[in-house]
């Protein structure tokens, strides 16, 4: 069976969810998050990241970046991003079309947006013709695969909170952005001044589940009703609060990304042997960018899935993932050095 | 553990579904549906519905209900149901605030609606003043657990054709009303003129999963960009399409939808010499109503998980569901009796 | 040139008001409402309704009733209001489509909602699956021509805010309200509970304009935002304001409502007169209401306009207006009495 | 009284405009635009851009645009503009909160957006993850003051129709662009390939009114429902219809123009012979953007009404407009060489 680089999220359900799965299916249990498993999944939460915090499970990322962002404006304000976050380029325009908000989209160094950026957006407060400022939103890890340190966040948070704006991080791959900086959770969300928080499973070994944590109950007093009327409320949530716990269990969310971001890295070290390939981000979680020219990625692709991320550089992604194999690397890297 | 009749979303996962997510769990699969389960499983639908069938998976039944009401309107329609349906009652106004449309409730038959009852909002045609009407949706099995026949379901879809109407279904139960009409799915569906719907398997054994089915090609041109607007995408869609095969393997639905609409009628049957208990709507499908005497349900609501439905009728809704057991029914029905 | 009873917007302009237009056409004034006249306009309402007073111009009546709903309403609330009410027939949806709520209609009594009629609605509260009530909307004069008493309105707003709903009065014919119950404005409006008023002023004499009131500064507090992202904001609005001065000034609102609900009455009486036309519902302002013979309705229409306000029952609707003439009323009726 | 040059609608109304005003007050009329002189003033507007043209009128300039984007787009869909354009920076988010859809920023050559520009958001077609592009809007005049010649509009709007986008312009100042083309309003407009047109009437001479154009009736189809539901219906249309037959009568519209664009070049003259104050764009339509000691704008500013226009750079802008005098001119440039 073909294996490949396109996602972290071409790879399956690590088996510890999985049982946890079998292990949830027992009996009936109350729909909609008035069972007894999301009751502890939320708990597991708020002992990460602070018994403040309010948890809600979705089925998605964007549903989960929609949901966070809803609750934050109405929809005369304006969310300032990356010109590369996934909020500006890869949700089809959902954030816009359910907040009914604008979204500013700042350039970026190395995917990482800065205060110097986001300062060309920050004025025409209380003039009723601008969309108001109202939510900063970084991604942590970043599009790009870097990764956002506590000092960059910090300074993202206070200019913020001082123009009274919120921060939203996405965190679809959280777990590699702990791994890659050594740090707990909250060390670099909650207690670095983020408001709220996309929090991923689903690109780290879960079958399905993101979730959104608040920090301030102020913040999510009308989370339930967004949530429902975004379409994002699980009925049999069990099944997803079981998988989070067995995410949490045992580390295996640190044992996945901590695997996943040291394949990456031997797949960079791999790559930097074979000059005809260029490396154009740092590899700091579990994303490789690279050139490759453009006549061998066709050929690649028949064996490989991956893909193409900038058609005029030719400019490939390869991500790794929990499931990522040594060999899986030594190969690839084999065969591409066979056709330069 | 606590065992119910509030919904047949309490229920688990079915095994035999259970199995296929732990089978569809080997290697990486290309995301977002470009799977092979995911060709297998669209190919099962149009063995069932027809070949112009187009299919599109999402999370849940609210999901899959806005996702078609999207695709058939503009903001300037109006949208026809029953004022006990789902979406005019259950969704948090998700219809409303994706389409834009307004919705214009009903009066009902048992949970069911008319042409006489339809008529009166088929006017102001080209009236810009009006919201246009565009949609009738009804759902089968009903919100009260009665079942459209052929001829109700032509009678309204020739009504709604002839004035450039179209026709959804919310099929959140559409398995417990096949097996109640004792016919094909596409009887009742494609072939009684519904024009787009909404296919369920969440409440009928499966984890998570529904389809949303055009039955006109023309209908679904941008159902995929609405899909992933409206936060309805999968990124590891093979793991729903695993479901949808092994529910129609071995007709597991119909199973399924048999085994609880059987024990519906059991319930029906074994209430029915509670004289105490006044049975309220026809019990057709898997659903059970009852008045009840107000002073006994919290005391059952203790033993057994179950919804009041109209508080001022002390009015309660009981469901089935694949995995009820004939002694859940007669410990039931039996606490009943010792209170009454 | 053709006269009649179609609406009272199809009359002109009162030639107080265009003086007023004249008069204010003189050098440069800043725009959206920085002027000095608007300035003027807005004390003279809170001279009228109280220095609490919160006082928006907007273009139109379905852009105060938007305006209005949109800073009482999250998307996941609900709206209630009469089945006839302009909000829910007669705006093509733009309040669903802007403020993303549901829309509940309620029957009527003589185009009035009662408290009766509202209670079924009154449920579900903190149930994330069901839109959340929060307004209660009235027209004060209805769409049906009848007129609230004190003690109606005042049985909805309490039942409202003891429910925590907020109560909107959609006044377009508000000053017909106030000559017909003999009241001052605020009697029947901020003094019986009302929260949030759409002020009418095109239907009685101006050539444009409405506003919509806040009672209670906490609810305005976005409006500003939300006025210009409904593209209701003027941008020479010196003009607006003029002729809502010049409506002030000499209460000649009140003549020209006085003169118009007259003419209604006076309407009424020769109607009663001809037994062939049925009247259907009390005149109480400047509206009359009336089954006639359908084989007459096209031959006065080629005479004078008016509408048909429900084909089935052969009723329509004439409306007077501050420019209606005694003559036109008995050649119209004189016109009539020739045919039936 | 205070004069100015904040914006060209700090004027009033162009005595030949109040005129019709006052003429076209006679008896009634039908609302909503079934009257005589809408009919008359629709024809006008055909002769003038070719009898394919269907024509609504609305009240303001973010409505028109609303209006014509609406019409153009899905929710799903993104609209390519410039950085510094209306619907971007100065409607408060009206066109993502009406069509749903995103908006993409291009940097400005001198406020135009050029091919190369639009080029980067090219892509992403048919891939569901993006908003999918339909629209380039562009403004003209900019609102830098500069005009886009015949020759730079047919190169967007080839580049547009090659890939199946439309191009709605953004004709706030359309006549000043004609004025400073010396060409008929049709050659860039419809003869140059633009699809949809906001045509200002509100900022060269009228009391308010602005019309949406389209060019190609299929993109119409819909639009007298969108116009009812963004809240931009006249009711008594005769009104802005009369100020649209003067505004055409006589050339009003360049007699006015022509005057305004004179009035900026002389202005652009005398501050050139100012050394302390810098022109920062070129003078090609009504506007005059200068950098000024910061020092001397508040004081400037008690005597003359104008905004700063970039605060970091201490960038003013001055708007002439029909009724700006030579002495204006003269006496505002005397009082700033006063205070350099």
């Amino acid at each position: 069976m073909k294996r490949g680089f396109a996602s972290d999220n071409n790879s399956g359900i690590h088996p510890e969810i999985l049982a946890a799965l079998s292990a949830a299916n027992e009996g009936h249990a109350v729909g909609y998050g008035g069972d007894q498993l999301t009751g502890m999944a939320v708990d597991r939460f708020r002992k990460e990241f602070g018994d403040e915090t309010d948890v809600y499970f979705v089925f998605n990322g964007t549903g989960a970046n929609v949901l966070a962002l809803s609750t934050l404006t109405h929809s005369f304000h304006s969310v300032i991003c990356s010109e590369t976050a996934h909020i500006q380029v890869d949700e089809c325009g959902a954030p816009e079309k359910f907040t009914g908000s604008k979204l500013l989209p700042v350039e970026t160094n190395r995917g990482k947006i800065t205060p110097q950026g986001i300062a060309k957006y920050l004025h025409g407060f209380d003039f009723e013709h601008h969309s108001q400022p109202k939510v900063i939103s970084i991604s942590q890890v970043t599009e790009l695969g870097t990764v956002y340190s506590i000092d960059e966040i910090k300074a993202i948070t206070s200019l913020a909170h001082q123009y009274g704006l919120f921060v939203h991080m996405d965190g679809a791959r959280l777990a590699n952005a702990a791994v890659a900086l050594d740090l707990p959770f909250r060390a670099f969300t909650v207690d670095a001044g983020i408001d709220v928080l996309s929090f991923g499973g689903t690109k780290n070994g879960m079958m399905q589940g993101e979730a959104v944590l608040f920090f301030n109950p102020e913040l999510s007093k009308n989370a339930k009703y967004i949530r429902k009327q975004s379409m994002q409320l699980y009925s049999k949530m069990r099944f997803v609060s079981a998988q989070f716990l067995a995410y949490f269990s045992n580390e295996l969310w640190k044992r996945n990304a901590s695997h996943s971001n040291r394949m990456a890295r031997l797949l960079e070290q791999e790559i930097r042997r074979i000059p005809a390939i260029q490396l154009t981000q740092e590899v700091e979680a579990n994303g490789v960018f690279a050139i490759v020219p453009p006549e061998i990625i066709p050929r690649l692709q028949e064996k490989y899935f991956f893909y193409l991320w900038d058609e005029h550089r030719s400019e490939v992604r390869w991500m790794t993932s929990f499931d990522t194999r040594e060999e899986d690397i030594y190969n690839f890297t084999a065969l591409i050095k066979s056709m330069v």
